[in-house]
């Protein structure tokens, strides 16, 4: 039975032409083993405090903390309960792992063509030595395979951490957060470098789900009531210097539009205070968040820390989903999203400075070569993320470099990250994302494009260089 | 001369890399000559009724009923009249249809590496047998041939159908359609499967032509007044129970925009009662599609017929051709389309029962993968449908393959429709549907992105098993 | 050392596959040695009034006026001072042309893969000979050798005019503009063919920068006062007549929207008149542009002009560089634009019109195929122009060919225009077309999409004939 036999074809990826394909392979072979640089992800940074810790079962590992996974699944009539997916109001749901994993196991077929499909294949024959393909007849036996892997001492976080080749790895941390989880890393002695990310959204966002008790949580923080637009602006800065202090290298934000524009002080404290009324209408809350995008890029240039702006998704598009599961369970959905009239407040007042980096990221790739390519060709202060969420796939990283590369530059790019919160799932991703890039790099090379020696530099930032530069790393 | 032989190569529509040509054939192989499933278009169920109907003259079969020929010989300047587009006004337009012929062949260069260009050349070949190539030196010759074969027996639309191996064919027809034509083709005892769709656009868009005299028509069909929302309501479900009963398996909505929101029942009949009273406002008329969208989506769920919806096209486009010559003259021109905002509402409601199967269509394919794909990855009752009208054509179908496909997953997509009111085009464009999908999967194969047997089950679903498994055919 | 060996391969740009390379290098020899058809651009005219005239020096030629060259090193943070951009203020800039060039050598990686680096290549290797590759340690023996040339009587523009074998150059000037320049170039009796071009933005965009001035300049050029509606109307019809008389074949507009819409000459003149006392709103100058738009459609029925539009770019997004260096400056950033809706007016009025020939440009590449593929494949009066600005480039092409070709048609796109300031990139933009359409075509062959005598024509249309025809040159 050869079809159920599993491996990792060593030219994955790459054209088919012969001549295309060698030159990638020998790009490729280049930056293959070089460490992984990821300056942004959600991996909770707990899993690295204890040297035992445990990833659970592999339910609990692969499919009950991944929308990517469950969406797909649920997409096709599988109730989420199925899954093992926790519910708010704690009712019931599957508590068998192994069932969870016999049903994600027999409609693995889902999953052909994605990523998703992609990095899990890999995972399971790199990290947990699968061999044979995932399906109903062979779940069991390989649950048991990978559960067995799961309990050794060589498979715990810090382990795969070293095993895995990660230089640094940046966390994404709210505003109010003590960071204890990073401070008891510090503390261990261990080698691994683990950046937290300063996000403040949530009191930022005036429309955030709970916005009042974080601010509260914010002043505990600090140690004192925020209760004014001009305490919250403190607040923030005392506590991006904390951030800093303890590692930070960025800040990361999280909007629906990426409108910036700038309040007078009065205005914005009129807001806030009524916001803390509980009397703040949308337009308020938007027209606060772009002003505290200005503020962020004030700081930034302060404080040096790099401002990533992660644009254009509706959260919990799924009311019901939302309110049985709560928020990340693969109901987010893309709009289309305007940067040209919306960030040209903050880069007429900032973008021209060399001491702000501020790095955009979207969901809507008709802007990548109409207005994000432009701007980041222009204005210094800009760079352009990697392709995010949905378009972080071999077809999405190819629209990505198509539409971007020739007008941007590579020189005004962000390398990759990763964004995930799937520990194990990061090498397959940078290996998807150098392999893409090689085989692209190629690309220009057999159309005599670019010549050799420039490609191996384009392949080395690409793949290494620019994520450090970008983010001081 | 041999550039005037007109052949078909079997490897055509293939990449040239030999390595997944290779592939391509051998996926292809397997597809080719499976039935054609047909849940959507726009064939005259007239034509089956008699068992030696007939197309009448070429220019009535492949020119004159079809505005994808004639909009581009429009577009070159060539008057509708000249090519015997009937006039609303019954005024003088070229009779000969030879003459009408003529000037189709000697413009027949305007159609090179368009989709229209391949389908009727593939048509002229395999079905009328032409062997040189159509200009104006070979029109008339060609021209007799293609006569001489419609006056046969062998080329009725019956024997057509049989010979196309159609296992099912779907119309479109209005709400009050008494469906004559295809309870004659049931009684008449032949055995192809003709089925029909339910479309109440003409009584649901209060801003439809003649919308006044289309509700008396669905009066006249029930055997009632439809004087208010309530009996627009009933109307609409005993239809569609009588639909069904005809073997209907769908229902189809083609909207401007994608808007989807509940009104009140009291509002949704007084905004019926000024439409009925021709005061109703364009704005009256988006709020009350949107409102009978949900309403449409309810009754799928209670009747389990599929919803289909057609969205973005501005319809008539240039007015003067609709004034002269009517609808559908090939002056339909695509809008910008937003999903993600407009569905929310319906999909509040409906997105997560797994008894609704709602299809969608979309003319703006920016929404590929910004909007659709994510929530056909995400909501049970959401599926998209293949490439539609401008995009259903080789670079349409590979847009959207990778546009969609990685985030999306296959099956969550509805396989292939022609869409067509072209009867004899029907088996060029499932064959380039065929060979589009047989080429993508090669792609993934050589790239290593899956593996052999995987591409044969997605081969064959997207050729076959989804449409009739979405449609439930 | 090798790899400082600068070469123009003769298959670049095309496709790997050999098959496909095969039919690309024979299709490209049947169109690389034809004249350059130019019918729009910003080359200065009075480069070709006096027989000796010069380019200045390297950096004159090749940096300081090229925004597409300083655009890319000030978004890494290099002044534009550094680089020799002029100030409005007189301020001092870097007076010295060879450290300018080195700035531009040392940085000349970031080039990499775009359109710029692949110009800048291929003429200083074809037009100066230069045979080692551009870098810091290179500049200076580089920069002797251009300026040893450009003092040569063999560079002067006329000489090298000459030699690009350029059969026809079509300028870009205000209505205003005297054109004593053309009139020279007539006297001198030399041979080669300079066009104008009549733009008439500065007076008909009411809100255009120094628009009184403007007017006034009008005025002056006509010889009365333009201090109504109707003498500006009068004004633009004469001075249309003068540019005919003086060879211009073509009329230009640049407009942020593609609104259009009739207004009353009664309120045409009462916007008139509020501009005319500085008291004009945006909304008016929108929707006085909108009409005139309109009235410059009728003219060019009437005279016969060929009308282009180029919608969608928004000037001088970076307020400091503006203010600090003027337009042009490499910060006119794309929005999304809809034609649509916009268009409809203008069509509904003339674009049945076969007397009309209106050529369309866009910067959002969502609308080839959504919108404008759908537009030009039914009005007869409109025409597509090839990929504009950014868009300008391999990818860029490629994505054109495959986004509008199969709806629009060959026959209703206008073939390329350079739209180039920096006249020695002319044979590299028009040799890149060429090649990107030799691929494309090649590619439907080894496809089996089109014949090889179809490809023949094909590629002449693209390469050479549609220009011609459109342009009516």
């Amino acid at each position: 039975m050869p079809d159920t036999q599993w491996t990792l074809h060593p030219d994955r990826f790459f054209d088919p032409d012969p001549a295309q394909r060698a030159v990638a392979r020998e790009l490729y072979a280049t930056v293959a083993d070089l460490p992984l640089v990821c300056p942004h992800g959600h991996v909770d940074p707990r899993l690295f405090v204890a040297e035992d810790a445990s990833f659970g079962t592999p339910a609990d590992l692969l499919i009950i903390p991944d929308h990517y996974v469950f969406r797909m699944l649920y997409s096709q009539g599988i109730p989420l309960e199925v899954l093992g997916v926790p519910r708010r109001d704690g009712g019931p749901i599957e508590p068998d792992h192994r069932k969870i994993w016999q049903t994600f196991a027999e409609n693995f077929h889902l999953f052909r063509g994605t990523p998703s499909g992609i990095w899990l294949q890999q995972e399971l024959i790199e990290v947990f030595g699968v061999a044979e393909k995932l399906c109903g007849a062979t779940a069991q036996a390989i649950y048991d395979q990978i559960a067995a892997q799961l309990a050794s001492p060589e498979f715990t976080p810090r382990k795969l951490f070293e095993r895995f080749n990660i230089e640094v790895l940046c966390t994404t941390d709210a505003a109010s957060d003590n960071l204890a989880h990073h401070q008891a890393i510090r503390d261990s002695g261990w080698s691994g470098v683990v950046r937290p990310t300063f996000r403040p959204d949530a009191v930022v966002n005036l429309d955030a789900p709970n916005w009042r008790a974080n601010v509260e949580a914010l002043g505990a923080a600090v140690g004192y009531e925020v209760n004014s637009y001009g305490k919250l602006i403190r607040a923030l800065e005392e506590r991006r210097a904390f951030f800093k202090h303890m590692g930070a290298r960025a800040t990361d934000h999280a909007v629906l539009t990426a409108y910036t524009g700038e309040l007078a002080p009065r205005e914005a404290d009129a807001i806030f205070q009524r916001a803390l009324q509980g009397a703040v209408t949308s337009q308020d809350a938007a027209r606060f968040t772009g002003h505290m995008l200005m503020e962020m890029a004030r700081m930034s240039i302060e404080d040096g820390l790099v401002m990533q702006m992660h644009v254009g998704a509706f959260r919990n598009h799924n009311e019901a989903i939302f309110a049985r599961f709560g928020p990340d369970k693969g109901c987010d959905i893309p709009i289309a999203t305007e940067f040209t009239h919306n960030l040209r407040p903050l880069l007429a007042k900032y973008g021209n400075d060399t001491r702000l980096t501020l790095v955009l990221f979207t969901l809507d790739e008709d802007t990548y070569s109409r207005e994000l390519a432009p701007l980041a060709g222009h204005y210094p202060a800009l760079k352009l993320g990697p392709p995010w969420w949905f378009h972080d796939s071999l077809a999405g990283m190819r629209r990505y470099f198509e539409r971007v590369m020739e007008t941007a530059g590579l020189h005004n790019t962000a390398g990759f990250n990763d964004d995930t919160r799937a520990f194990p799932s990061i090498p397959a991703r940078h290996d998807v994302w150098r392999r893409a890039c090689a085989n692209w790099v190629a690309g220009l090379v057999v159309r005599h494009i670019v010549e050799m020696d420039d490609a191996q530099e384009m392949v080395l930032d690409l793949a290494y260089r620019l994520a450090k530069q970008v983010y001081k790393l």
